[in-house]
């Protein structure tokens, strides 16, 4: 297909033009299920977000394969034992999953016996030792970079193959241009990942096995930052506290009552985390990943999902839910070392933030974080990569515009230029320029970011 | 335009349509230029790297404004003393000049006054005392990180909008996923570009402003890298060897006698240079940028630099041909801080390359970065962004992926995995995981970079 991308574009846009006459029937659906799911969730969540959430995994399961929304609309009310069995971790495939493997497009890749219960890799269970040893033999990556300043690698991507919608490349670039900028001024290296290393478990479960390989090759990173390319950096002064979490391997922006007491689907969210390179983080990633496998696996965890989480609308298994399921399951094991963070906007869901920008240059200024001006702005169910042109994609790519603009300003001010609105991609300038460029300091301090990054964690 | 992105893509689609009828004109206009071009320079560059230039600027110009290629096929033999004065510097406007620039799309951000001659900023003469002066203060940034290894800034960037050819945003951004890469295994930081700084100096000259801005803001830096979007990195374990540039301040690819003797305007390339942070940087960008400003001054200075280079077709004054012109006619005053490099690529025209990756890797290995593999492979005259759908530019795209995938494997292979061609965005394994993770090294020693790169750079 790449051998010919000119013939790859007519046949997508053939496919597109197939695609369109399914979004009728999908919204049919969308309505049917919105409202289960509204009613199911209205009582616990926000149920704004709900709507989000809820669109967001139509959007993703839409471009996968639409008819299956029905076929799950009408098994929602059962309670499938095997489901149970599977979320507890073994896999009881049939010949049909194994043959639903077999046409699936990466299922080449598929080296895994599928009487075997799955696992991210080889059983690993002295991590900490050997990482010790190695930052003892390797005293030129040390773990820590500064006084609480952690090393630290932000972990994103996308998919290695053009987006259906043509215009989510754009947003891609524009999201890891946003990206690129925050991780150069605080000191932070980037991995862009594009490759899908485990067929099966494609989608969003794709992010477990790449952040395990990527633990144990970089044992001099001490914290490795997952964000989706649908987050965008708001906040290009806001340092993360890293001395709070000093006691923690796991942050997520977070309520424990929601987690713990309401098993809230919406209770944490999994699009932007941090995680502590060390054994915890290999056992709690096992005990994460067995909903993720694709087929049987990942529908029937899907179903135990939906009928313990609160107010989780009816689809296939996905990492979020699973994580809050394991957490609320689990707390003994896990919970003392998950750090709910709810101070700041490690993750922030867009519905509520873009409207407020004006408001927050109005009122506040960078460095804050919180819903005075958030750290991250997360467009949960957005999905620009994504085939589908309703009103909705149509505000959202308008907002990542202006989320965009927002927290490139801060970036542009450093040199003298800002935005000529939120919704301009134009500049302008905002001081004129000086023989002694040495004595502009910009408001920020963020010119000479190192320094500024430790200065800012220590304060 | 942004504040409606599918009204946007519905008119960028009608847009389309209407250009289509355009090709086959431009296509004819082609050939007679293209001839015209090869019949100038066969004698002196390589054919073959003249075609895919002169390909280069016809598609840059197509895109703005097709039909003028042919009043410049038919101005060629003028000899237009007013362009020679331009050139010197004196920008004599007049009122067509004037109201042509207000027309223009960016004539809004335009401040300079027509009967003054461009600059790029307020004169600065004192530069490498104030730098030394803030490097003396400020001893937490360093200019050099290590032993011959100096701080580098990597600059990039494209444009504000997204690609009239759709598929063209995917490009951009496997082009910064592989810039990424390489900087991170190098220690070398990324300033990535979407911002109009100064609407006088669009197109090829856009760098520059940037340049002087980024030189200016930043002390720290001691060596800027310009990088064009559609150049990738082809060897990732190639450290430049700074130590060779130590007395000099401007280093590209290109061959003495090419540029001093022949004055060919393809004597060097422009597309990826290394450019020291100090007053010299800011005296030649002084003398590069006077060519630059869009309407009467670049089109009469085109005609000049057409007129006294070898083997350039007829088009408006660009970056590359302007610094031949300048190092050719004012050797004494530069040459002896210029490097023309051309023991490895740091700049490698794609038509000689990406038809031996096979061969490459069945008889070398990275970290060559010469033609046996080659540093980076610019894509000259490709422009993907660019709407053109003819033949080349399907062989273009084609040949990205492959470069994209021949960089990408170097990246891979550290992490144990393969593209299972260079035509393939799919990766397989290479080895088998293991529960010592960091006894496993990766032959090309690239999984602990800082370290090897400063370890490279003093081998």
């Amino acid at each position: 297909m790449m051998d010919n991308c000119l013939g790859a574009q007519r046949s997508r846009k053939i496919q597109r033009a197939f695609r369109h006459c399914k979004v009728t029937i999908l919204c049919l659906l969308l309505t049917v299920v919105v409202l289960r799911g509204t009613i199911g969730a209205g009582k616990f969540g926000t149920p704004e977000k709900d709507l989000a959430e809820i669109r967001d995994h139509l959007y993703f399961r839409k471009r996968a394969e639409p008819h299956r929304v029905l076929e799950e609309v009408q098994t929602t009310s059962e309670n499938d034992r095997a489901g149970a069995d599977s979320n507890a971790g073994t896999n009881n495939y049939n010949e049909f999953d194994i043959k639903k493997i077999l046409v699936d497009e990466e299922s080449d890749d598929l080296k895994h016996d599928p009487n075997e219960p799955y696992s991210l890799g080889p059983k690993i269970s002295d991590w900490d030792e050997q990482r010790s040893k190695w930052l003892k033999e390797n005293p030129s990556y040390p773990n820590f970079i500064g006084p609480n300043k952690p090393r630290v690698l932000l972990v994103t991507g996308s998919s290695p193959k053009p987006c259906e919608n043509p215009v989510g490349d754009h947003y891609l670039l524009k999201s890891i241009k946003n990206k690129i900028d925050y991780c150069r001024l605080h000191g932070i290296e980037i991995f862009y990942n594009m490759a899908l290393l485990d067929a099966e478990m494609a989608g969003f479960w794709a992010k477990l096995p790449l952040i395990r390989k990527l633990l144990l090759s970089h044992p001099e990173v001490e914290f490795l930052w997952w964000m989706d390319s649908d987050a965008m950096f708001t906040d290009m002064a806001f340092e993360v506290p890293w001395e709070r979490y000093k006691d923690f391997n796991f942050v997520m922006h977070g309520w424990n009552e929601m987690v713990y007491d309401q098993k809230n689907w919406i209770g944490l969210n999994t699009g932007s985390f941090l995680l502590r390179n060390g054994q915890w983080a290999l056992d709690i990633l096992d005990a994460w990943s067995p909903m993720g496998p694709k087929g049987k696996v990942r529908e029937e965890a899907g179903k135990v999902l939906t009928r313990e989480l609160k107010g989780r609308p009816v689809f296939e298994a996905d990492d979020q839910s699973a994580m809050v399921y394991l957490l609320a399951t689990q707390r003994e094991k896990w919970g003392n070392k998950v750090y709910l963070e709810n101070a700041y906007y490690l993750h922030g869901y867009w519905g509520i933030l873009v409207d407020r920008y004006e408001e927050m240059i109005e009122n506040y200024h960078p460095g804050l974080g919180d819903h005075r001006w958030p750290l991250v702005t997360h467009f949960v169910g957005c999905k620009p990569c994504g085939k589908f042109g309703d009103y909705s994609v149509e505000r959202c790519l308008k907002q990542m515009d202006r989320a965009f603009n927002f927290g490139d300003n801060q970036i542009l001010q450093i040199y003298g230029f800002t935005h000529k609105s939120l919704a301009s991609r134009r500049v302008k300038r905002i001081r004129n320029e000086t023989g002694n460029p040495l004595d502009v300091k910009d408001e920020l301090g963020l010119l000479h970011p190192a320094f500024k990054a430790v200065k800012v964690s220590s304060s």
